[in-house]
């Protein structure tokens, strides 16, 4: 499971990027259970994006997968509609990401939000590889 | 922040506004972190919207935007689906405005809730030009 | 059932009340069938009481009596335990008060919160007074 | 309002005295608003106390005092009952701590949960305190 030391990297990580993309975004890191480690809301990020980031998080954790990959089980036409209704509400859209140590272990997951969903992709696999590094 | 008088002034404005379109309408201010002002329902306004026009002053404040706007992130296709569906719920279409002071910034947010939403946004831009009146 | 002008004259009847007190509060003004029809926060007012005013008084409207008698019901030894939690939740403490018109019929009620108990409850009163007025 | 590095300085604050304690706890630090900032759960925290600390935080920040002083007012006997079931849900008890800037200003609060109350208030304090260190 991850640890405080390494959520703070992995927050660290999604800062420095963010910073270099110009954006400023809230940063949520649970463990594996969905339970929250650390959370960061950078100066300017905008209030709706806190519960999305967490949400984002939340959605990678519980399904064990990046966040828009549940999409693909609950848009029009797939078989599980209404599953984004699940679990309090979850984000399936792009910026949360599973946190997996170095031999693919699920760690736990990064949620970011309050960019464009791309760049918040980008902050993501960004803070995501930071916890091998 | 907005003061209570500003927000008096602005609900004021909105219920000009909808007088001179003949609609009965739910006028909700919120300040700029989505905590309410102040709240108007004009005799006739119909129930169903008093929540209504708090969701969207609600969405315009959080995300910083106009309420119909978020729906370009969350409509069939974007890159957000489920958007609408995060902060308890969003009211993603027409008739909730910012509410930016002098140089442009965030002092809260108007929702409008009663008419068709060509009319609530009419009521809430007029409601949010009174704000600098 | 109260009109949006008379729920304006008992909110300002409140905020002059409130200011000979010295102290900020939230008024909250519900139509008989405890739905909103006008709510101001005064400049300094705490936040958690934006939510405290608004249910004092749907205590109020929902049971037709002062808010803190309904605590007779659900306090300890009372024959109504828990009843403080019915309707998504009451506040049965001093500061919400029925709006009665001429002939002692419910128009609504008013919420007070923000101030001592004591002083919430002056406010609120003063505020009934005035839809007589 | 409290900046993302000012809140990152007073988790640091909150988890040097809680080491010092011998206790894990969970650190929340909202705005002046009760919007999250930052938080971090310390390695060996309970799952309970996330939520906990959250609450003393937002209890503190709605009512511009430390958590445990809204006791005062809801405790048996008090004169407002059943408010800690306001705001969907207080938490009066110790722990939750106003942050305040150089001229006493309100810019957030800090939350801590996990140890004993009197652990928990005093690395609040030590937290606080570190805003203007």
């Amino acid at each position: 499971m991850i640890t405080s030391r390494h959520a703070q990297r992995v927050i660290a990580a999604a800062e420095t990027q963010a910073a270099a993309l110009g954006v400023c975004v809230n940063i949520a890191v649970l463990d594996a259970t969905a339970h929250l480690v650390a959370f960061l809301r950078m100066d300017g990020a905008v209030l709706g994006s806190i519960d999305v980031a967490i949400k984002k998080a939340k959605t990678a954790a519980l399904f064990q997968t990046a966040s828009h990959a549940v999409w693909d089980y609950c848009k029009p036409g797939a078989p599980a509609p209404a599953l984004e209704h699940s679990n309090g509400g979850l984000a399936p859209f792009a910026g949360g990401i599973p946190l997996r140590g170095e031999h693919g272990a699920l760690e736990g997951a990064v949620g970011i939000s309050g960019g464009t969903v791309a760049q918040d992709l980008a902050i993501a696999e960004a803070a995501a590889a930071a916890l091998l590094g």
